[in-house]
């Protein structure tokens, strides 16, 4: 039996199965001084969300020689809070629950995409405010259009579906993803992410953040978008990032918003969570949501039942299914 | 050659189309004073949208014993404000463009749904005030529920198979409907509505209104909404209307959001247009649009086109294919 410390919060079901099973869960959030200074190194297990940040020094400082965690648990899909290398050396295993929050991001992100289309943010904006806006609310229908979607993992796929369902056109740039895939899902591959901006007037982002993909999009790529649908209708362009803040340079954005080279914008996550001060929240074709992705009744319940699992693999001994290291 | 009014607007591309093929298309709104003093009595035809209300004295005045108008073009699909009795007993044809805003509407519909469940407006203007909202904008995902359709034509369809797509289970009410077309995509036929308000906590309107539907969303109907998903989740219960003002009592459904019984409720029409003053736009839980259904540019190019070819059949002495009466 094992001493979990849940530091961002878990669904009340899961505390209750783990307290079922014998083990002791303290739910407690822990300042990163305190993380540095062995908070953790009285437990073996913590369980995380995107709040607490696992770094270099705060793993080591969460081991002993022979006892401290040994296990660290990601609420949700991306790990960049954790530095995986380190866990890695200190062996101690790290699992996410991918799966847990696709369909609610799935969600929201069609949400996002229709809402930018239609200006729906505006018009409950301008309502509120006594104004009757139809005139200036003209939209576009996102059916007959290309969807270009940056990552074609779980969520990509499943927000392509129902993007297929409305009539959109697929297109993907995934460096690790094969063909077969993405044909059989009638999504055309890409092996250029520049290919995405020049052919797509919706792009949607669905990567995780690394080096790699910090600020890919960027000026450059957005000036490349086309403005005319795949239909022939002048809908401008559109960019929707549900996945993580930093992927999308937010200067580039707001300042494409400012030439009318993006006619939407909608954004759930920042490169600086919260976004306080940002000039972009003020763009009358900005809209956006505070990093709700995965905030919803049945996606956090899904997370501590899939996190149930994975710490009770653990404590048997047995290899978690969603081990990353 | 005909004489053709149009008070409404009409895109570009038709009326030069119209003007190409011969005809004289003013261009022109008229007052309801102008319309009975006669000033469309010197027309062949009238192209309207909703803001012109064709009365049965409207009618009687644009026609004179030999002449007038033959012909009453409703560039949409409502055809509430058109006497049909009366165009009937005068000899006018009345015609509407069924098709053309289809698509634009479902994919209002989908958007509405996903921005209530998901809190997408409160969001923006959470976000836009500094305030980082995460923690109470926790909603619940849409597929998995019950969609409840009032009304199964074509824009009930659409919304059907998108909803499908997204894992909502479809019940439908509709007097005027065969249960093959219901059982083909999947929909359950109920013969009282009262049993979608029972099942569904999701419901959209999309019927027509008449002294039948007038406020068929009513407090005592609201009030057996179940709160409670086909997948077990406390996920409250949600209005939306995107078909015509008046079909949903405006005062019942902010009484429902004031007790919670309603969670939220988008309007995208009003049984006053514009609903100035009505408290119900300043309730948090209600969003709304001002009546952008079809305000898309590929819709509005849509009824363009297909009202040309009405208007072209009626010219030529052939049944336009649309006639209603």
């Amino acid at each position: 039996m094992g001493r979990i410390a849940v530091t961002d919060g878990m669904s009340e079901a899961a505390v209750k199965v783990l307290e079922a099973a014998g083990h002791e869960v303290v739910l407690q959030h822990y300042t990163p001084e305190e993380l540095l200074s062995g908070a953790l190194a009285d437990f073996d297990a913590v369980v995380v969300r995107s709040a607490t940040k696992m770094t270099d020094e705060a793993i080591r400082a969460s081991r002993t020689e022979s006892e401290g965690i040994g296990f660290i648990g990601r609420a949700g899909v991306g790990v960049d809070n954790i530095d995986i290398t380190t866990a890695t050396e200190c062996e101690v295993v790290v699992c996410n629950t991918p799966g847990a929050s696709t369909l609610s991001v799935v969600e929201l992100t069609i949400g996002h995409l229709i809402a930018s289309a239609r200006h729906i943010p505006k018009a409950d904006r301008t309502l509120r405010s006594g104004e009757w806006a139809k005139k200036s609310l003209r939209g576009t229908e996102i059916g007959g259009k290309r969807l270009g979607l940056i990552g074609y993992g779980r969520i990509a796929r499943g927000v392509g579906e129902v993007a297929k369902a409305m009539g959109m056109v697929l297109h993907t740039f995934d460096p690790y993803i094969s063909r077969d895939v993405t044909e059989a899902s009638q999504c055309t591959l890409h092996d250029d992410v520049d290919d995405l901006f020049r052919l797509c007037t919706h792009i949607s982002i669905h990567c995780n953040l690394s080096p790699e993909t910090h600020h890919l999009v960027n000026s450059e790529r957005l000036s490349m978008m086309p403005g005319v649908g795949a239909d022939g209708t002048i809908c401008g362009n559109h960019i929707v990032n549900c996945a993580r803040g930093g992927i999308v340079d937010e200067a580039a954005v707001l300042a494409a918003l400012e030439t009318g080279q993006l006619s939407s914008a909608a954004l759930d996550v920042y490169e600086i969570e919260p976004p306080a001060g940002n000039p972009l929240l003020e763009h009358a074709d900005f809209h956006g949501s505070p990093h709700i992705g995965a905030a919803t009744l049945e996606a956090q319940a899904r997370v501590g039942e899939e996190m149930v699992g994975l710490l009770i693999d653990y404590f048997n001994d047995d290899r978690p299914v969603s081990a990353i290291n």
